[in-house]
C-alpha cells in the first residue's frame, strides 16, 4: 500500500499573486472545477476579506458541490486587538469554505520589524485566531510563515508558534518557506525535526526563487511532512510556488506515494494546459510532465534510439500525464488523437479510408507551415467537418481592403468587407482602432443583419507570435484568437506571411465556428428570407 | 578558503538541442565571449564533425583567445573499427579545441539496445576513443551518457565503463542523468559511491524532466563531484540542462563554493538575458535570480514589510547577480540606473536637478503605459539624448498610408511615408509582405538618398505583444524592433492601441538611432547638399 498524501492547491489565491496572473471570478469557477476533477483535496480560492471577486467566488463555488475542500485564505488577527473585532476574520467564517488557512508569523526577525510587535503578542494571535475560526466551524490549517528561516535564527520561538496552533486545534501545521531561499538538506533536517516534536499533521510550502521549490517539497515529503502546498504550472509570487504539475508525477510514478488515481493524473497535461490558457500566461515549451517539448525528439542519435525503443530517453512513458511523444515535424502524435477527435464531433470515420489519411496528411502539412491546432480547437473541428462534408457554407469572403492613414493630427483605421450570404453580396465599412479591429468590426456589421446572435460574439484573446523571428517584419506570424459567446469559448489560429491575412483567417473561423450552432435549427435561407428587409447593401 | 568549482557551459551544444533554439555560428561567437567574461572555465561549442556551422564557429573562436577553455563534443568511435577510420574523431582532434568532451555508453540497456554491440565492444570503444583523444594532446573529458540509469541497472558494468575511461587518461569523468528522470536522493547515494571508487576528477550532468536538474547538480556536489556541467537559462532537449543561472548563485552565496569572480557572478542577469536575447526564446518573468520578477512584490503586506527591511521577502540581496528589486509600477528600480545611463552616454547629469527629476517621471509614465526600457537600450538612449539636448533630428514624419487589399485572386499592401529632411519633403511608396514590412521599406527608400549606410542596417527581430488580452483586438500592443548593421545591435520600442502605430514608433527610433552615428562627423546639411542631385520627390 502506498502512503497517501494531501494536496493543497493554492493556484487561486498564491498563484494569482504571480507577475502577470489575473483572473476574474469567472475564470477562478472554470480552474476550481478542473481541479476538483483532477482530484486534488483542498482549493484555496482567496481571501474573502480582500475583494469583492474573492467574494463572489466564494458564493459562486459553494453551489458546485465540489468534492475537494472549498479554503479561504487570511491572517491571524490584528496585534492589540481581538478576534471578534476583526473584519476579515469575520469574512472568512462567513464565506461559506470548509476550511480557513490562517498565515502567521513564526519568525522572530518578522513579529519585530513586519508586525512591530512582541514575541507573546505573536502566539496569542495564532493561538487566538486559530481557535476562533475552529469555533465556528471550519476546519482549520495554519502555514508558518518563514518556518525554515525563523527556525535557523531561533528554533525555539518558531516552534513555540507550531505548539501554540497545535494547542488551538489546528488541523495541519504547514511550514513555509516563504521567500523561497532554502536548501534541500535544510528542509530535510528542519522537517524530520518538527515531525518528531510536533505531533500534528504537517504540510510543506514552498517557493522557487533558487529553483528548488519541488526538490525542497519532496525533501519535505520524504522527512514525514503529509500535505503539499502548491499551484498549477507552479505560478506564484516571484519565482513561483511548488509546481504540482512536476510534483505529482514524481510523487505517484517515482516515490511510491499516492496523491490522485491513475486516471486523473491522466489528466494533468490537459488540465495545466488549461490553467495556462485562462490565466492568459504562455506555458514554457520544455515544461516538465506537461510542456509541448516534455517528451520531443531532436533529430540524430535520440530519434534513432527512441524508435527502437522509447525508453531509450524517456524518464516516464508520457501518456501517464497524458502528454504524447513528439518526433520530427509534427505536432499531433499521429491519427489516432486526429480521427478520436473526429469521432468526439459525431463524424462518420472510418480510419483505413483514403479520406482519413487525406485529413491526416493536410493537418501535417499545416502543422509545417506553423499551424498549431492544440490551441485552436476550434479550426480543427472546421477542418474536420469541412473534410467529411459537415460543415455549412454560411459566408463566403469575396474581398477586404483597409486603409491606415496617419497624419500629425490623427490616426484612421478603416476597412471594407465584402462578403456574400447565400448568394447576397454584402458591403460594410467600419472603423477601429487598429486593422484588425476595424476588420472585426465590418465582418459583424455584415453579419448582425442575418444572425443578430453574433451581437453576443466578442474576442477574448487575440495574440500574435513571429514564427521565424530571425527573417525580420517579413517573417511569417501565427495569429491565436479566442472568442466567447458567454457560454462557451473557443479559439482558431491563421498563419500567414501577412498579419493582416492571419488575423483574417482567424477571425472568419471564429465567426464560422459560432455560426455553426446558430444555423442548426433553421437553414440559412430561411433565416436569409427573414432579414432580407433589413439587409442594406 | 571556499572549495573551487569547475564550470563547464554546454549552451552552445547541448543548449541548441532545445526545441526553438537555432544560433547561428556568429550568434554562437557573441555568446562566447559573454561566457567567457562571466568566467566559465570550460565552453563547449558544438560537435565539429556534424556541420558547417560549428567547423565555422571553432574557426572562428580560436582567434579569440578566451580564457576558458574551448571543448569539441563528439562521440565513442563506431564499433568494430577503429578510431583512425573514425571520420567524427578526426574532425575532433582537428578542429582546435583544447578539450574535448566524448559520450559513451555505460548503461548494458543502451548498449544492447542503441549500440546494439558487446558489452566488452562499448568497453573497447570507451578506452580507444579518449586515449585517441589524448595522444592528441587535447584535455579528454568522457560524459557517462544514462550513468544513473546505467548503476541502477548494472552497477558493476556503469563503474566499469568509469574505470575505463580513467585508465585511458581521462581528466574528468562526468555522470550523466540524461533522460532527466533520477531523484536527489539517488544522485547522492550513487556519485558518493563512484567519488569513493574511481580516483579521478568527477563531473555532474543533469536534465530537467521532473524539475530536479537544479536539485541534483547540488547533490551531486554535496557529494564529491567538483564540475558542473550546465547551460545559461537551463536551455536544453526536452526539459532542458541545469540551469546555470540558478546553480552558480545558490553555490556561491549559499552554499560556500566558489565559481566565479563576486563581480562576475554581478552580471549574471545580463548573461542570461543576454542569451535569452541572441536564442530568441521568451525569458519566463519567474526565472529565479535573474527573471524580471525574481525579486518583484505585489501589492499588500509584502511591499510594506519590504520597505522596512528588504531581507523581510528576499532569500539574497538582488544586486549579487545584477538583477534589482521592483516595486508597484516602475520597472526602472529608480533614478540612480537612469542617470547612470545617462552619464555613460557622456550627458551632462545632475542628479537634483530639475531636468533630471522631469526624466524620471517621464520614464515612470511611459512604462506606466507599457513601454518596457530593459528591452530596448536604443528607445531610452534617445530619450536621454532628447531629453538632455544632445540628440541631431535627422527627419520628422509628416504622415503614412498603408493600403491592404484582398481579394480572391491576391493580396497587396503598399504604404506611402511623407518625411521631411532638413527641409526637404520626401515622399516615397513601397509594397511588402504585411503593412509593417511595407512601412519600413517606404520609410528606407525615402531615407537612402540622404544616407546611403542606411542599406546596411536590416530588422532582426519584430515582437508584438498584447498588454492587455483580455481586451481583445481593440487591447494595447507592445512592439520590440531588434535591428543590426552588422557590427551592432539595437532594440526599441512602441506601445499603442493600433498595432501599426506601436510599429511605426519602433521602427522610426530604430532608424534615428542608427542614423545618431552617421550623422556623427557631417552635419545634416552637408549631407543634404551633396545627395540632393539624387532625391526625386
Amino acid at each position: 500500500m502506498s502512503t497517501p498524501l494531501c494536496i493543497f492547491d493554492t493556484t487561486l489565491r498564491d498563484g494569482t499573486q504571480g507577475e502577470g496572473i489575473s483572473l476574474t471570478a469567472d475564470d477562478k469557477v472554470k480552474i476550481a472545477l478542473k481541479l476538483d476533477a483532477l482530484g486534488v483535496h483542498y482549493i484555496e480560492g482567496g481571501n474573502p476579506g480582500s475583494n469583492s471577486k474573492d467574494i463572489e467566488f466564494f458564493r459562486r463555488v459553494r453551489e458546485l458541490q465540489l468534492q475537494a475542500k472549498l479554503t479561504a485564505f487570511g491572517s491571524t488577527r490584528r496585534k492589540n486587538s481581538t478576534c471578534e473585532q476583526d473584519i476579515n476574520l469575520k469574512h472568512l467564517t462567513e464565506s461559506g469554505a470548509q476550511a480557513a488557512t490562517l498565515v502567521g508569523k513564526s519568525w522572530d526577525f518578522h513579529v519585530h520589524t513586519a508586525l512591530q510587535t512582541t514575541l507573546e503578542e505573536n502566539l496569542a494571535m495564532i493561538y487566538e485566531s486559530l481557535a476562533f475560526v475552529k469555533q465556528s466551524g471550519m476546519e482549520a490549517l495554519f502555514d508558518a510563515e518563514h518556518f525554515f528561516d525563523g527556525y535557523k535564527a531561533n528554533p525555539e520561538y518558531a516552534l513555540a508558534a507550531l505548539a501554540k496552533a497545535k494547542d488551538a486545534g489546528a488541523n495541519w501545521i504547514v511550514l513555509c518557506d516563504t521567500n523561497g531561499g532554502t536548501l534541500p538538506g535544510e528542509i530535510s533536517e528542519i522537517v524530520s525535526r518538527v515531525v518528531s516534536t510536533i505531533d500534528a499533521p504537517i504540510g510543506i510550502h514552498t517557493h522557487n526563487d533558487a529553483e528548488l521549490a519541488v526538490a525542497n517539497t519532496l525533501a519535505a515529503i520524504t522527512a514525514g511532512a503529509r500535505q503539499i502546498q502548491g499551484t498549477i504550472n507552479g505560478y506564484g509570487e516571484r519565482c513561483g510556488n511548488a509546481n504540482l504539475s512536476s510534483i505529482l508525477p514524481t510523487l505517484q510514478l517515482k516515490m511510491g506515494y499516492s496523491c490522485v488515481s491513475d486516471e486523473q493524473l491522466k489528466t494533468l497535461t490537459s488540465v495545466s494546459r488549461y490553467v495556462s490558457e485562462i490565466a492568459n500566461v504562455h506555458m514554457p515549451v520544455n515544461q516538465p510532465y506537461v510542456g509541448n517539448a516534455a517528451f520531443a525528439h531532436k533529430g540524430g542519435i535520440h530519434v534513432s534510439a527512441i524508435m527502437k525503443d522509447s525508453k531509450t530517453y524517456e524518464h516516464i512513458s508520457p501518456d501517464l500525464v497524458g502528454n504524447k511523444q513528439r518526433v520530427l515535424v509534427s505536432e499531433l502524435a499521429g491519427q489516432s488523437n486526429i480521427l478520436s477527435k473526429a469521432q468526439e464531433l459525431g463524424l462518420e470515420v472510418n480510419s483505413e479510408s483514403m479520406k482519413s489519411r487525406e485529413v491526416i496528411d493536410r493537418i501535417k502539412e499545416l502543422e509545417h507551415q506553423g499551424y498549431q491546432f492544440e490551441g485552436a480547437d476550434a479550426s480543427l473541428e472546421l477542418l474536420l467537418r469541412d473534410a467529411y462534408g459537415s460543415s455549412v457554407e454560411v459566408f463566403t469572403v469575396d474581398s477586404f481592403k483597409i486603409m491606415v492613414e496617419k497624419t500629425a493630427a490623427e490616426m484612421t483605421t478603416e476597412a471594407i468587407v465584402k462578403i456574400s450570404v447565400a448568394g447576397e453580396q454584402v458591403y460594410t465599412v467600419a472603423g477601429g482602432n487598429g486593422p484588425v479591429n476595424a476588420l472585426d468590426n465590418a465582418l459583424r456589421k455584415a453579419l448582425v443583419q442575418f444572425y443578430p446572435g453574433i451581437r453576443d460574439i466578442h474576442l477574448t484573446d487575440y495574440k500574435v507570435r513571429v514564427l521565424d523571428e530571425k527573417d525580420t517584419t517579413a517573417a511569417k506570424v501565427r495569429v491565436l484568437i479566442e472568442s466567447t459567446d458567454f457560454k462557451d469559448r473557443w479559439s482558431t489560429v491563421g498563419v500567414s506571411s501577412n498579419v493582416i491575412e492571419a488575423s483574417w483567417e482567424a477571425l472568419v473561423d471564429s465567426i464560422r465556428y459560432a455560426l455553426l450552432d446558430m444555423v442548426k435549427d433553421e437553414t440559412i435561407h430561411e433565416l436569409v428570407r427573414e432579414s432580407h428587409g433589413l439587409v442594406n447593401h
